[in-house]
């Protein structure tokens, strides 16, 4: 390991999750299969899983332009399900199947060079999510997938919602950085670009099968500091 | 390990810090013998570190009682050894040195029974912090002394400090859990009194030299729910 980062001052990596760690479409997929399957449904699972998705962005919306007051990500994720449940044929499921579906995202398996990569990275930088997932979410996946997190940042300290400014600039504030000593790790070019725009540096992993395969950003789509081909590259580049 | 605790449904454990997993006042002395014993300073380093402790509940009780808004504990520190430099001739510290100083809360070493007990109860529990101290200073104190937390909770996700119930409240409803489903474990029967009240089960673990030789709690001066010599005892009672 060479003594200096590449980059002059990095100290913290903060972490999109849900598609730049975990590969949730997948994994919604399988639990709902699971769940529901065995109730008897039969669905298009992935389908499932894009519909519940397509709900996320603006079910935050309501937060970030302040027509709901903050609500963490896990109630979120149940109203968007109650959304898409008729478009399903699923009105006629129990409070409880309802409960056990939403924490699915308590369920997401990562990206098979994550956990490998993670270690790597904690050796050197301060690790922590700077996602959207709520810190119950985040500490269930955490355990599951073998990420040892500093501290879980992101959505609940700042209580709102990523792009906004706020949640990247609480995730710094939490570790008593500059935004400039601080990356934003993210497959995803607008993430990447809001955390730039709040002085972070920034790091892309391509995750070209998110949606499906070559689905996802192949490169970045914005200036960024480093870039890698997955999360073992980004360390590489980074040095460790 | 027996498959249920002996409490049941008992799913997290929230540690208080400064006590009752670091013992803050010989690091703090060592720490400032080390920085200002190096600029020339003898003083009776155990009475600075009491001095400076000293005035850390008055200077929470400022932000408890609304008369200055939530400032993280690195900030109230360091206003809290500005007041008690004249008592000790230190008017003229530079601000760097100061700095150093202040950070000597981050550099604290744990009891030497805490690192391995706490890898016992994270094999059952969620654990983390809930600390009047601030994320920043918990990851710091974490790495050094190897304790793998699931998430920093406390003062700065609560935004108010312990004892109050806002405090307790908030680090339950971070992991999606009930009061009572959690327990605060604190050598300070004041601090378990306040988690009791807002339904939390509590643990006491002796400290008894915290404050020097036979100083500390021998025992818990109010009703809970275990009790243990040290963490690796209140591990065994929690059967883990």
């Amino acid at each position: 390991m060479p003594v200096e980062a590449p980059i002059h001052g990095l100290r913290a990596l903060f972490f999109d999750v849900f598609g730049t760690l975990m590969d949730w479409r997948t994994s919604i997929a399988g639990e709902a299969e699971k769940i529901l399957g065995n109730l008897g449904y039969s669905l298009d699972w992935t389908a499932f899983a894009d519909a519940w998705r397509g709900e996320y962005q603006p079910g935050m919306e309501e937060v970030r332009t302040g027509r709901l007051p903050f609500s963490k990500l896990d109630v979120l994720h149940r109203k968007n399900l109650e959304r898409i449940l008729p478009r399903f044929g699923l009105e006629n499921l129990s409070d409880e199947v309802l409960q056990d579906l939403n924490l699915a995202w308590h369920r997401l398996d990562a990206w098979p060079d994550v956990a490998a990569a993670m270690k790597r990275l904690k050796q050197k930088f301060f690790i922590a999510p700077c996602s959207n997932g709520n810190i119950a979410l985040m500490v269930d996946l955490a355990r599951r997938n073998d990420i040892a997190w500093d501290a879980i940042l992101g959505s609940d300290i700042a209580r709102d919602y990523k792009p906004k400014p706020a949640v990247y600039l609480a995730a710094c504030d939490a570790l008593n950085l500059a935004p400039g000593q601080c990356m934003m790790v993210a497959a995803h070019s607008r993430d990447l670009a809001a955390a730039a725009s709040c002085g972070l540096r920034t790091g892309h992993t391509v995750r070209v099968n998110e949606y499906g395969p070559n689905s996802g950003e192949a490169g970045p789509t914005v200036p960024v500091d480093v870039a890698g081909k997955d999360l073992a590259d980004l360390a590489d580049e980074l040095g460790v």
